[in-house]
């Protein structure tokens, strides 16, 4: 005997949650047992909502409730900036500079995980490119992420369509000091003239 | 815009978890969503019986599913371990040495948070003393765990009831030159002849 079932099983649940491990799950697990009843309702009808109505834009894959997203229906597609993930979307918009459309490729190509460029939605961006003046790849700067770019690349330079890639430097508030050798070699790549 | 509505419902509702910020409720809501359909069902499903099929165990305060828990079922009530909450409960099973059986307060004396003797089951606990040899006390080693310790042990000693409190001293592993000058001041006065 340790946890009784039912805590055992929601317990179970929760450590699913990415970086929950059984202790954390069991304080959430008791913090939901603890919360009033009304919490717990609102919690499931909550991940229900997301799982019923949340699925991928027709036109770039970002999530949306309808067919076509936000960004796609009100925004000129002349830039368009190609992410891994939706979510990789929500951190650009923070910036609120960019007033382009996104194209989510859904992955990375990755050898090591039979990954390949078929397998991530870069035909759908070649379809999508009849106006387009630019196209932004912002893909992580990890090898994976570069490889993919590259490839992107390769395929939409002959198109003679602009293709830019994300710059590399040392981020902001960062200590040269201890900054790795990758990133300060591309600081210094990439300087710029004052 | 930032999430889409469903996204950040969820994101809302996970942040009433214990220790989760924003950030956190991000990945946790975009794991749930890239998740098998199974997978949130099961979730749902396991936070319904949590809430629908826990309670207190009629005896002892302990979650139950049934109306006394395994615990009071099986063990003789010979001597009580009182504890604050049930999770207590769950740390002290896991050393096995324990036979005895337990008595969850649901709380402790706190003037700040106006929390009194009789808010918590101290009543519940006297009425269950008849045969009882010992009363270990194992409420947590801070001011109001103290506070009630000593509150209940004024109560239960007078009727010849051994009472004892949980050791304090230096946690295994701990390093002296670190320890806080009040623990290494009670493992000092409550030193053992070996």
């Amino acid at each position: 005997m340790k946890y009784i079932e039912p805590l055992a099983r929601l317990i179970g649940q929760l450590t699913k949650l990415p970086s929950v491990g059984e202790k954390t799950a069991a304080r959430y697990a008791y913090a939901i047992l603890n919360a009033p009843d009304e919490d717990a309702e609102e919690l499931i009808a909550a991940i229900k909502d997301v799982k019923e109505n949340v699925h991928f834009c027709s036109v770039c894959g970002n999530y949306t409730e309808d067919d076509v997203c936000e960004i796609c229906k009100t925004r000129e597609p002349k830039v368009i900036c190609v992410v891994k993930e939706p979510r990789d979307i929500v951190a650009l918009e923070k910036i609120k500079d960019f007033k382009g459309v996104y194209h989510v490729l859904g992955g990375v190509i990755s050898p090591m995980e039979h990954v390949g460029p078929n397998d991530i939605r870069i035909k759908e961006l070649l379809a999508r490119l009849d106006g387009v003046e630019e196209v932004i790849l912002a893909t992580n700067p990890d090898v994976e992420g570069e490889a993919t770019a590259m490839y992107i690349a390769r395929l939409i330079k002959p198109l003679g369509i602009k293709v830019t890639r994300i710059a590399r430097g040392l981020p902001e508030g960062s200590v040269i000091e201890y900054a790795d050798e990758s990133t300060l070699s591309r600081a210094m790549s990439s300087r710029i003239t004052l």
